[in-house]
């Protein structure tokens, strides 16, 4: 998507350890009308898919979801951080390791809002290691939901997450590739 | 918002001490098409403010803030919530009393994209005691950047942050006031 890679070149910030921060357009700071623009394409992407709901993880995954949901017209559906060691009855659970914090988190769906019937878009604003939607991933094979797709907004395509679930069959669109990335010579997007 | 109040008198779902759950269409699940019309409902009643961006607080309050948003054409700025006890010159820090977990917790905002320029309005998905608000007040105080107005999507009548505000002076527009909610006799909206 042209007008997302001019974006993260014009506006993103490299820093050291692979980070790239995006917090004046994706997620702390948010331009709607390209998010608008975002959850048309994956509408566009994925539109064959008969898609139920669109799935995310909360916090930044949610802008994402629902201007994609909005252009499928389903629901959102975004699953829940917690700490809680608990066992709750009523929730189907995954863990979730980030690399970027060096540690893990439970992420959490009501079984009412996950079914058999359900054919799932699952969307993020970042694709790195693909922990975050192997999670999601588990908890919809838990509900025995398919996930007829995933969105990623930027994949770190040399983090190998992305690669993986292509690998598995997955159909996976990622609306900018960065295949490269380094504080001397930028950034270099993945041709698509 | 008559569309929200029949929402919440048929999905929502109470529970002992005074717990509202509606995350089968506001803050797990989410219905787009509804929080479509709450944003334009809330562009409806700001639109003379001359908002300059649409401020929230991680995770739920996000998706109310895109679409309030969407219908402004403004960007978002979403507080994120942190443990981190590291002073950052960077960012406006607060601190929000969250009267449900019974703890607190910090917000912060990069000090890039808030300015004594911005006008903004204030949305959440429950005003309660009204602490994440004041919280966010405070931080455009420091920030100097005017607050015009807050928008919430559920208010807790019976928990005095709403009239605490609107003593204060500030536009508060909130689309379903609770002023009692009780397992036995169910929920009794405010006439507005």
């Amino acid at each position: 998507m042209q007008r997302l890679k001019e974006r993260i070149l014009k506006d993103g910030h490299l820093r050291a350890g692979h980070l790239l921060k995006v917090d004046s357009f994706l997620n702390h700071q948010i331009d709607v009308s390209l998010l608008a623009a975002i959850g048309e394409r994956f509408h566009a992407l994925f539109q064959e898919q008969s898609i139920t709901k669109v799935m995310t993880i909360e916090a930044s995954g949610i802008a994402v979801a629902v201007m994609t949901a909005l252009a499928f017209d389903v629901p959102v559906l975004f699953a829940k951080k917690t700490q809680s060691i608990r066992v709750d009855p009523d929730v189907y659970e995954s863990e979730v390791f980030s690399y970027t914090k060096n540690s893990s988190y439970k992420i959490r769906v009501s079984k009412r809002y996950l079914t058999p019937q359900d054919r799932i878009l699952i969307v993020d604003d970042f694709l790195a290691r693909g922990s975050a939607v192997q999670g999601m991933m588990a908890i919809c094979k838990d509900a025995k939901a398919q996930v007829c797709g995933v969105g990623a907004v930027i994949e770190k395509g040399f983090q190998g997450g992305g690669d993986q679930l292509r690998a598995a069959g997955i159909q996976l669109e990622s609306l900018a590739i960065i295949d490269a990335m380094d504080l001397g010579t930028g950034i270099q997007f993945r041709e698509n």
